[in-house]
């Protein structure tokens, strides 16, 4: 059997699943700060309406328009690996298999959804989008996307990122696209921020603010808003991942696996691999699927199920889900992609189901993970990948103990040649253990007591 | 037809291919500084026996152990792509073929030639390698092989690279190599250097003679040294990208390609894809074979066929290559791996026979190059692919004159993650054209004139 397992491009999923057909509650709606649930309409100022349609929508199969697939061809359908050289090293009887999302030319999953949302904007008309972006991996995706289907694309780049990691940035640059940093004087948003804070070094949630204010104030009508996660749409182009990894763990002589794992930061890579075999466990399959955290954002294992805000300013619509409160200020861990307070209300509500079961790992020994892995696979992998890389040694480690032939499927979100200070700070022993302290999740839950009160719905039944 | 042309691992050629076996005229032999011939004998104290009679060998076909095989697996078969996008962009009738070797971990081509130097260095009893090292690609790619083989690698990393471009001395030492800024204070030959000149910014030919001298003067006699390009095994190494290329045209329905372009700064990228094509020619097929160069550091272009040291201080035996001299310095352009004053004699006598055109193209045409290709394409290339990549523009275009419906293959030898500065400086219109002045030949032509001559014999049959 081959080290990696490949498909064809007509082989490639002609649908994307999407899971809220098939979860035993419904999502609740996202809605105001006073309660009231928020209609399809009410977005169309940041979204193109066939996008809202596609949040909405509780159909299972939504069909891939051959125009999007043949970008998409550029890079996928991606490998499916076995990391036998791992499996070696463990002397664990566990199967690992890993779906290579690192293959993209931006180097994630990101461009999964980044292609669909610039292609259906245009569609709808739009000439321009205009995003957030962190470290730069959703930023440089989009600009990648923008670039080949024809749009403008503007990008809002957290501070302190746009001045200490510029590669990103480039990389924007490279493929057209405008980043600025983030607070600009370029919204009322950033203006009011720079003027009660001149050297603060920005915030996800600033710049998404900015962003959104920047779209919805451009008064050519032709302006939208772009999000890399979170949302129902995004992880629904997303499970291409899942639909590809089945087929070829088919190929490679494997029923479904017994284990699942991606990382989480907003949901999106976790959810794309995840999704589409949670089906199987609704229908009564054996597996655990489980979404990692880093310890210094414990979104999904320590933070309350409460409707709060995306962004920091509250200019978005609450959604119900998993949180640290939209104030919550993570510590500078170098997996800048898993820093942010809430989580996809899908993965959420999935979670308060007992489908999937979440876990923390501390950044520490996702490093070592990640070293590991350099020196068995060889590969060097992103920070925030390295979080699956840990879950998916701790559960190599179980199956050996068990002596049980466990198939181990994780997502290998993205490749960490753009995050060598992290590892850098790792080797020459600068990174510590964090733990966040509880103080700092009270303050969440008081700050989250003003604004209407999620149902808590508990089935447990997995 | 999929846009990329896969191989199963079962596919992989299972052995390279030898040019030394086909050329017309027999390559020259190394000499000592007076003229006398080098026999294999000589350079047992810098390289294991097992490499050096590959070097010297004859033979057409050389069989790759199955062990190198199962590590190559990790990344090959590489897909060979088709780049239908900027076909259509530029309207033309050719057909653009190019092998993506920057799926490697390490992201190039290097890791070809590393795997198999490092493993039959352990076969031979050896248990550290040491090398030198530019910007670090070939650095990164010994690191990695070693790890894998389990060998120690210690690189001598020029130093203004090693103080301005930390990513890649971070790959290695990630992959646990020790990285140090040459010139250094662990050998003779760096004492002397920053004796005389405490803050030079060091070059490849110091960094080559310390790392030599690391080698031969290690007591245990298990170090051993090794070399990324130039030599006769290591483009025999990367023949099997040339190799698997060929059988993926077939594949996509193609006969052989008519053009085929690769970059050359020792000669190992371009020899890799070519030398396989190289022999169709020799046969008799019809087809131009195009190594390309900077402007910036043209020796094939402008250099003078001579005999001349491989490094700066002079500890290497003389080849017969073309060359700018073993003093030139070269400008400080972004592809750090086409700076090197030689050229592989290999590739050098192929030229004398006419088989191979090279062509010099400036910096600011191959970024524009670049641009265009992460435009329509979508993937940021290494700044030394860029050259392969402007030079394939301008045949397209010729082809698009002539109305022909030419097969143009070459090589991406890398992708350009590490290397966004160069883009940047590209970007904000900090790139100037520049041609070497003849002066600097002159002063390289008077420096060569002490040495043996190398005959001059040309055969220009093709």
């Amino acid at each position: 059997m081959d080290q990696k397992i490949l498909l064809k491009e007509s082989d490639i999923p002609k649908q994307w699943y999407n899971l809220a057909a098939d979860l035993p509650t419904p999502l609740l709606p996202p809605v105001t700060p006073d309660g009231k649930p928020i209609g399809p309409e009410m977005l169309a100022p940041v979204f193109p309406m066939n996008l809202i349609e596609q949040e909405v929508s509780t159909k299972r199969w939504i069909d891939i328009p051959e125009e999007i697939l043949n970008i998409l061809y550029r890079w996928r359908p991606t490998p499916l690996r076995r990391a036998v050289n791992l499996e070696k090293y463990l002397g664990t009887p566990a199967h690992i298999y890993y779906k290579d999302e690192s293959v993209s030319p931006p180097g994630s999953h990101k461009p999964n959804t980044a292609v669909p949302q610039a292609w259906y904007n245009k569609q709808f008309g739009i000439k321009n989008l205009v995003t957030e972006t962190g470290a730069g991996q959703w930023g440089s995706a989009l600009a990648f996307a923008c670039k080949l289907v024809g749009l403008s694309c503007k990008v809002y780049m957290v501070r302190i990122s746009f001045d200490q990691k510029p590669f990103r940035r480039i990389m924007m640059n490279i493929w057209g696209a405008t980043c600025i940093a983030s607070p600009s004087n370029e919204t009322n948003a950033g203006r009011k921020i720079l003027a009660e804070m001149p050297n603060t070094p920005g915030s996800l949630g600033i710049a998404i603010s900015e962003a959104i204010e920047s779209a919805v104030t451009d008064s050519s009508g032709k302006t939208r808003y772009a999000l890399g996660s979170v949302l129902n749409h995004v992880l629904l182009h997303q499970t291409i991942i899942g639909l590809e990894a089945k087929k070829q763990l088919k190929i490679a002589g494997e029923k479904l696996p017994d284990i699942v794992i991606g990382c989480a930061g907003g949901g999106s890579n976790f959810a794309g691999l995840a999704f589409p075999f949670t089906a199987d466990k609704i229908s009564g399959a054996n597996m655990e699927i489980i979404p990692v955290e880093p310890t210094a954002c414990p979104t999904m294992t320590r933070g309350p199920f409460a409707y709060d805000f995306g962004d920091t300013a509250c200019m978005t619509p609450m959604l119900a889900m998993h949180t640290l409160g939209h104030a919550f200020i993570p510590p500078p861990i170098h997996a800048g992609g898993l820093r942010y307070h809430g989580m996809a209300p899908l993965v959420c509500q999935a979670i308060i189901e007992g489908l999937f079961k979440p876990r923390a790992i501390d950044q520490v020994e996702c490093y070592k993970a990640a070293l590991l892995w350099a020196h068995t696979e060889g590969s060097i992998c992103a920070p925030e990948t390295s979080h699956a890389i840990a879950a998916t040694i701790q559960e190599a480690k179980k199956a050996k103990e068990e002596g049980k032939e466990k198939v181990i499927l994780f997502n290998y979100s993205g490749h960490g040649m753009m995050d060598m200070l992290g590892y850098d700070a790792y080797l020459t022993g600068k990174l510590a253990p964090y733990e966040l302290p509880d103080t700092e999740l009270a303050s969440a839950e008081a700050c989250l007591k003003q604004y209407p009160k999620a149902p808590q719905r508990k089935s447990g039944k997995w």
